[in-house]
């Protein structure tokens, strides 16, 4: 059983908006062992997304349309999937209803546009939106099922959840089941020749890839159940397991900061940030997860020499003798915010993130202290130029969590 | 002239990566007036891949992929496309001296599975790669150009900034211009509605959509230069600022953040955070802008009762009679950063991010202060439920920017 998204809008096409809907569904649907093969986007056209249903439905067997069902009137999806399979559409009282209720829980006066959006195609399971006004549907007709979704990913996620995969549990009778290994501190070149022999086999397979600055590997069975799956991973995982060593970091981890958090909860131990060039990245990623409350209760952003000093207790004389980017200066904030937090850990950054070709971009100086011993590391990220601040950050933070999480294991 | 993208790997069919490539390189092309009518993804597949391309020449003239170019025996895009143009590939020395070098500057040995990237389809320009080893290629025949990038964001957008579009320039003779207005605290219906005969036009075209909690409207002129699109698009622009007030926030500004900079940058002024459930969010935002320092000092990321206390300054009996979450404890924690960083304005989030279906999740207190008045805003997202969590950070984050460049206006 093969699947094809299709996403729909012009503003996709403008490079306005980050379709994140296509990779939400392409993992959501290759769980259920539903072969994703093509993603396509389309304009707010109506015969170029009639000739992509077209081509999409010589490869494949479901199409999954987003977007394209808001209430103005380049907005539709739902009318080029009813004409490609000849339906009708007709009002319905009962969602126009949910329409007008949802816009009276926000005291606001429903929009005489949003009445396009209780149109609904003959024939059609209309997929409830709890999220916002526009319905979902799904339309079957000669073996070929297309399933309409809305474009925001906040209306279009629950709806896949709540109506769509119990929709699509019952065509499955294998699933494809999957773990990611992750690591830190090896490149993907490197990692994949320590594991070569093993990228050959077939179920499980075994698939290398780089993100991020991080090199990952995916081992993917197909079986009858996941405890099958499971058997069939195992001896692949372990063997990977043993040949890379401390580079591992996680299985089925979603980041190096879950990963330290996971170290941290287990010990029941805290950590606080320092955070100068990173500016708030390091907590803002540790708090993204749920419940980080029991492992962090501190950050402090000292983006001045004067909050270095007045907040951290960093020296005056360090700042003066050794600036504010230096390993010196990196010590004295992540001691200073341990302190200041009483957490079991500190940390901190401080380097320039630019924009900007000065050789000193991309020098980034990562304190990790227990409150016995402090361990400084220089990072050089190499990267310089007009791109480089979002990737110079993100590369800080992960290697402050990686650097706090061999403090954490070696002890 | 018509250009469609493909982007190649299965890690993106799996839902591994979400693709950035894509909105990037549309966004560049549309700024070249180059129309993007289909974005496509296709597999490691080489038979996939081939009628992918065959698909796309039979409705545009230029080609770009992206991906596939890695050292890996899966990374088959450019050996695919040299198959479709006909064309060999061979080994080049100098690119191969290229790889190399690149390796020892980081004093590591060259896997041998690189050499494969320093295959060149013959008739290709070749691209250089400044930010790691596969170079990417430009073919042309018959009227038709193919254009490989490789996959990785780091190395694809400089090769694009560097090579691509200097070589694009030459094919267009009328540029696509957009201004794209930005607005906080209203709909898109209600938007919409407001501009509704707007829509209409054709040259400007008004087009209303919403992103993360915003309604924005893109105003889109064709003209042959910059001057001549900016007069087409002026009065219609005039206009919806009249019609919208204050809740326009920006034009062809990237975020409320970016605004709420500018109007502190053109004041000389400085903000200090107090964050609570977004946890290092308004400070990491701010600070994703270069030149940051010049406005912002200080963040306290206060994630605890007892932080909110001791480095904050909030009263012990605020915290024990409103609870953490509450108008009061809002008010002294923005007032009390201010004090700590010595700031123009304290700005304090605390609240419920979730995720969870108590009733609570959703409430958050936003407090902003001057040193002499400080307003707090009760906000309820109305988001509850597993996935509550990032939209909630992210929609407690811009209303604290908004309600921040709100008290600034009004001073």
């Amino acid at each position: 059983m093969n699947c094809e998204l299709i996403s729909v809008g012009t503003e996709i096409l403008l490079g306005d908006i980050l379709n994140t809907n296509v990779q939400y569904l392409s993992k959501a649907l290759a769980n259920l062992g539903i072969g994703v093969t093509h993603h396509s986007t389309v304009g707010d056209n109506k015969q170029r997304l009639l000739d992509t249903l077209e081509t999409a439905f010589t490869r494949c067997d479901i199409v999954i349309l987003t977007g394209g069902l808001g209430p103005t009137p380049d907005d539709l999806t739902k009318e080029t999937c009813a004409e490609y399979f000849g339906k009708d559409l007709y009002p319905d009282d009962r969602i126009l209803e949910e329409i007008e209720s949802y816009f009276r829980l926000k005291n606001i006066k429903m929009p005489e546009s949003n009445k396009k959006q209780a149109l609904v195609p003959e024939d059609s399971i209309v997929l409830k939106n709890n999220n916002g006004t526009a319905p979902g549907f799904i339309m079957e007709k000669d073996g070929k099922i297309i399933i309409i979704l809305p474009g925001p990913p906040k209306e279009m996620v629950p709806m896949y959840c709540e109506s769509v995969e119990p929709y699509l549990r019952k065509f499955t009778n294998e699933i494809i089941f999957s773990k990611t290994i992750r690591t830190f501190g090896i490149g993907e070149s490197a990692m994949s020749e320590l594991v070569e022999d093993l990228l050959e086999g077939s179920n499980p397979t075994v698939a290398p890839y780089a993100k991020s600055g991080e090199a990952l590997l995916r081992v993917t069975a197909k079986a009858e159940n996941e405890a099958e799956a499971e058997k069939l991973m195992a001896p692949v995982v372990a063997e990977i397991e043993k040949r890379l060593g401390r580079y591992v970091y996680g299985i089925d981890c979603n980041s190096i900061e879950e990963a330290t958090a996971r170290l941290l909860t287990e010990r029941k131990q805290t950590v606080a940030f320092a955070e100068s060039c990173t500016g708030g990245l390091c907590a803002k990623r540790l708090t993204d997860i749920s419940g980080a409350s029991e492992i962090f209760h501190c950050g402090v952003v000292s983006y001045s020499n004067d909050i270095k000093h007045k907040v951290l207790g960093v020296k005056a004389e360090t700042l003066d003798k050794y600036t504010a980017v230096s390993e010196q200066t990196a010590k004295e904030m992540a001691e200073g915010v341990r302190l200041i937090a009483d957490a079991t850990y500190g940390v901190s950054i401080t380097g320039y993130a630019g924009p900007g070709s000065e050789k000193e971009v991309g020098t980034i100086y990562i304190a990790v202290t227990d409150g016995k011993k402090t361990a400084v590391k220089e990072l050089l990220t190499g990267h310089r130029g007009d791109n480089c601040r979002d990737y110079n950050r993100h590369v800080a933070a992960s290697n402050a969590f990686n650097q706090l999480r061999m403090m954490i294991l070696s002890e």
